[in-house]
């Protein structure tokens, strides 16, 4: 049977990145407390692709996925995966991308009841220039924290009450390849950088403490933002982060927002 | 060119709805000024199809559609369109629905500034037992109404503050063809149900009203929901309601949510 | 501290449901071949409130859910938790749905590679007037099934070829609770209705064989709709069901779409 | 009234963009035939802040908005808006960034029969190192176009047909502030790219047109992206381009996709 993907073409386009998108895949996630979690995953993986060939074969990237993904990982493994994946497509550089809901117990500040709290997180592995003197490799550890925001004018203006909302807070990190930050610990950084954190279950005398928290800790988004810059900023194993805060206002139908992104 | 939908089909099964989905589609609206809104409308729009024939003839929807999609309506317009394609298409029952975005002014409460606010809208429109003496017709009229609520309990239990965020409140009302309810009127209704109305522009005098205002109305999900229940029942227009009011937590992932609906 | 949400209500206003919505929650499915399959799942729950509540307490559903979510489930098993919930709320009706991803060993066709396909799935429980002797349950399992659709009209009126697309069909079904429908059953049982089933995983061998199995297999949305009309009324497990088939057209920007509802 | 976002911060973070996000506003766009089309926008706007600010004013952005929005525009034009934002903010950088649907009228390939076709479109605004020696300007048009893609290996490899599908081609590219291209161009630019054009309205003759123009025209994620590639290549007028292809795969439940970035 004919291979039309290794055709010779002669448009002289090199392709940066072709693959496959929106695979969904389960995978088992190694948590900080050394169980693993079976989590399921949305995929996008791609390398790039020489001027001279018409196609990738995009029923390898199933394959691999399919071959590995009863294993337990943590982010740094991923490196051999992508590396496995190139080498197999004989393609110069890769990316892997897998977004993932991951459950952790969550205690109620009061009552101490537990429950498991849901994040969106990803893990991002981009490798280029594989097999050369000039390889290099980036992991990206990403998360989105729901918190709390309690606006700080609205406090100092009225004469009770203040205006608070959930807002989410999107952090990518990216790390050497030796080291290695625990999903946990860093939504743990970001939920301290709010007004106040959020639970699955709150009794009432929970209750009473995240609304009083809350209002005793008034921040903006550029204060959420900057109190997380602060902290990835002093935190010597990132190298580069990215921090996206939206803030859904109770008083309005649009968002507050702020971003920044740093490298070292 | 052979007309394989018009060929004879021997399964003996009657289809209830079957059209065309998601398509995009100007429509002028016209307002309670008495100007006219150009919206972007998504459509859906479906009629039955005898036991006998294989398919319906997709086209003839949007060739409908484009004939009358320059012209100014209001609901109640929409009977004589979907009269129209059931009999194009020598159909029994027809059916046809239109989701959009609807902008109003709205005032700030203090400094009286006005802005453009945005709802998302919809119209249906259900035609049954055409041109027969069993004839019968349903209009639906829908809005989503983003708003203010604070929480009761929060406040009753906490020495000060109290947790609030967005809410959306979807309503369905049904009323006889030779009626009208305008979609300002509607929404100004269910507005005056919330713990706070929500205002595309606030200054800061308004700011501290709107915080405050909220403040001395906290309202549960099913405060909000009992409220509108008991507005749409003492509206002897309408016949028939559907009520969905979902508030999005700022103290949880997840939202608290209530849900009635009632024929008179 | 005082318990608001136990406060009389005199608005005579009966709330037919409310609870919480977008719940995140890990659930322990059983499958058909026995194993159990940990899925993410999205959780709705709400319960009825009598005119004379203020508030349902909505902290409860969430240690309900966390006190079984560990345990083995399927479907029919919802009763138990559903009934659960409402004696614990004092409540007269119920009602659980949970929607979540599951995923499923597929066997290409010609060169037999196995790779899991993801379906989006859902259960869903109503209980009403509990413990009173017209108590009545309903259980409803639900699943969108991807598949391929082969025009018709397209391959008839051209020299070659025939315009094809992703279609999702999805389906709900309602049985007895002394009754069970596996998903691995209900999702092959929709396959066999499609033009060609999709897979995960396809060699080339595999991708000549669904390109002409699909060729040789043309279908309408229409003609989709009712084969699984048809297998479902043949069914006599099945006592009601719903189905809706809509096509992401290739040759268009909106869909093809059938709809059907019917008890028996 | 105490102005807080007024007020001195000292935790030395300059913010790099602080606003707005998805605020709706409807827009007078101007078309290639000098018409101008009001669409509905979803809009993200932002400023830098300066380390030693608390907070942007935020209710500025919507005041300014709200002041031009029944202009006619085109995308040029938004360089005089985002540097009047960054003046009465005092900023040194900002950003806006609308996206909206956009109607062209479409003609049938064979009966010529118009019908309006709707495209996901976006204008993107930057400006940095405001009113100084070095500010700069970038502007960014985008457009989602979909087409059909109908794949070279399944043709080969098939004794008949060949598996098709819907695909969206996103196409953001940058040019000079004096320099202007009309969205018009750049879709039909895009379009030309693929196996074959998507209508609104097709009748049958046209319907054999597009399934036998797609059959002759084969052509993977990978050739789309290499011919709109050396399209924009060969553009003078456009420095930057950037170009993401996710291919609706009708015989999996997952996406082909291909990605590029060129600047020149």
């Amino acid at each position: 049977m004919k291979d039309i993907q290794n055709e010779k073409d002669t448009r002289n386009v090199y392709i940066q990145k072709v693959g496959i998108k929106d695979f969904d895949i389960p995978l088992h996630i190694i948590r900080k407390d050394n169980s693993n979690q079976l989590v399921n995953a949305k995929a996008r993986v791609s390398v790039s692709l020489p001027e001279n060939y018409k196609g990738t074969h995009m029923s390898r990237f199933i394959e691999i996925l399919n071959e590995w993904q009863s294993q337990d990982i943590i982010g740094s493994d991923l490196k051999k995966y992508i590396h496995g994946i190139t080498n197999k497509l004989s393609a110069k550089s890769g990316e892997m991308f897998f977004e993932f809901k991951y459950f952790i117990d969550k205690t109620a500040p009061v009552s101490g009841l537990k429950a498991k709290m849901c994040y969106n997180c990803s893990f991002k592995s981009i490798i280029s220039d594989c097999n050369t003197p000039n390889e290099s490799y980036k992991f990206v550890l990403g998360v989105k924290v729901p918190v709390t925001t309690l606006c700080p004018c609205s406090k100092e203006i009225s004469d009770y009450g203040a205006h608070n909302q959930r807002a989410i807070v999107s952090v990518n990190i990216s790390y050497d390849e030796n080291q290695h930050i625990w999903l946990e610990d860093l939504i743990k950084d970001v939920e301290e950088c709010s007004s106040c954190s959020i639970y699955p279950l709150l009794k009432r005398e929970d209750e009473k403490f995240v609304t009083e928290r809350a209002y005793n800790n008034p921040k903006f988004v550029e204060d959420v933002l900057r109190d997380v810059v602060i902290k990835l900023r002093n935190n010597p194993i990132i190298k580069e982060f990215e921090i996206d805060c939206e803030s859904i206002e109770s008083i309005h139908n649009h968002s507050a927002w702020a971003y920044q992104k740093e490298s070292k």
